[in-house]
């Protein structure tokens, strides 16, 4: 058995997210597809795929990485256009590796960066329908740059955690938190040692607030401190969310 | 009747052009989609809409300009707001406004501006796949800037006229020819007082000929000078290009 990680990206708007939310109908997931594809390139038992991100429904990757181990023999660029051979036009294999020993591409990930890509003109172009959300109030950039650097460092994020879920803690450290507009576009990106469910929605829903004057930048300081869901503003659309990047420890070098 | 300009954005991936060619089977265009828009605002007779070009099936526009004449009266503003509640999420209005007397959004065009964009990784992106045409080749950036310069001008395109087409003449001017690459994507383009059908297209064709060196800059001249289609490179999907804008002389000043 030889452990392998893969670099994908998907577009998730036809996906019912990475992985299955316990729906008795089966839905189409990324983690799914994927352990069908290694099958049928097996041939062998089922294979199990483990994602570093699980992302929602309508939530897409760049730079998802996805860890398993695999008994077939196979050189890593073989493994790869087997794949890409195999799976849907909307999931693609950028990337696949040998893993180190004990590599698990979620309890492994040191960091995750996540971009969200939100439309603020009064129309949206149906171009962009499906990787960016959209609102149609032009944003103030200082009030929005101001709440992205309140985000920054460790915080209690118990105020954006989704009801009923059964997480450990919900202190999470965010490490760059950074806005950008282009145009009528703003570009959020931020990256933390972990995220809550639909944390990035939340943080980009609090962002959307000041922008548009519904809370102060000191409001939504107090909204983070209350810890309490109902204190903060609605999550973003799902469509506009990308898992861009997944940081792991660089291998140890060879003695 | 009062005579209206809109400006139109769609995503064309499900849509066979802008107008139906002939098929016997009706199939979803652009231009049905909004004339069944305006009948059901007017709730009377058919109302006709001219667009400015004619964009293929999965040709996507930003920019499209399209002209009709209303029996009701309203304002510009209630009219673009109606048929965004009418139309489906793909299309959009972006402006609608009076025209000048006389307006025809194809016959008063002065010239056209599309862009196309072309990812040249070895896989593409999914998110790309609905936007951008792509080829597995890295190109050579100086043999591709080389070709689009060779466009501009005055030129005989017919080694770029579809197949049985009934144009008057296959010269046309291009007034505007230029390659931008950003990371592994190319973009180009192109602004002419008209195009033929599927043009911009062959042109893609070319410079991705030029461009890994399938065809030198030399013989992509004699290809174009050679006014026979056989002689040039195939042309690019469709998905990757989009009508940009669309230029009229401004109205005259009121005296």
């Amino acid at each position: 058995m030889a452990l392998w990680r893969i670099t994908v990206a998907y577009d998730g708007t036809d996906f019912a997210g990475w992985q299955a939310q316990g729906e008795t109908v089966p839905s189409r997931t990324v983690q799914a597809t994927l352990e069908s594809a290694l099958g049928r390139f097996s041939g062998g038992p089922r294979v199990v795929v483990v994602g570093a991100g699980r992302t929602d429904t309508g939530v897409h990757a760049l730079g998802q990485v996805a860890s398993f181990a695999l008994e077939k023999d196979v050189a890593p660029a073989d493994l790869q256009r087997a794949l890409n051979a195999i799976l849907p036009r909307d999931v693609r294999v950028l990337e696949a590796a040998p893993a180190p020993a004990g590599f698990h591409a979620r309890k492994s990930a040191l960091s995750k960066l996540y971009r969200y890509e939100l439309d603020t003109g009064r129309v949206q172009i149906p171009t962009r329908r499906r990787v960016a959300g959209h609102v149609p109030w032009r944003l103030d950039e200082a009030a929005v740059r101001s709440a992205a650097e309140l985000f920054r460092g460790q915080h209690d994020f118990a105020s954006l955690a989704s009801a009923g879920s059964s997480v450990r803690t919900t202190v999470r450290t965010i490490l760059r938190s950074e806005v950008l507009f282009e145009g009528a576009t703003m570009i959020y990106e931020v990256e933390a040692d972990g995220f809550l469910r639909r944390m990035v929605r939340s943080l980009v829903g609090g962002l959307v607030a000041a922008g548009r004057g519904a809370l102060g930048v000191e409001e939504l300081r107090c909204a983070l401190l209350a810890r309490d869901r109902r204190a903060w503003p609605p999550p973003a659309e799902a469509r506009g969310l990308t898992l861009v990047h997944v940081a792991y420890a660089a291998p140890a070098a060879p003695m």
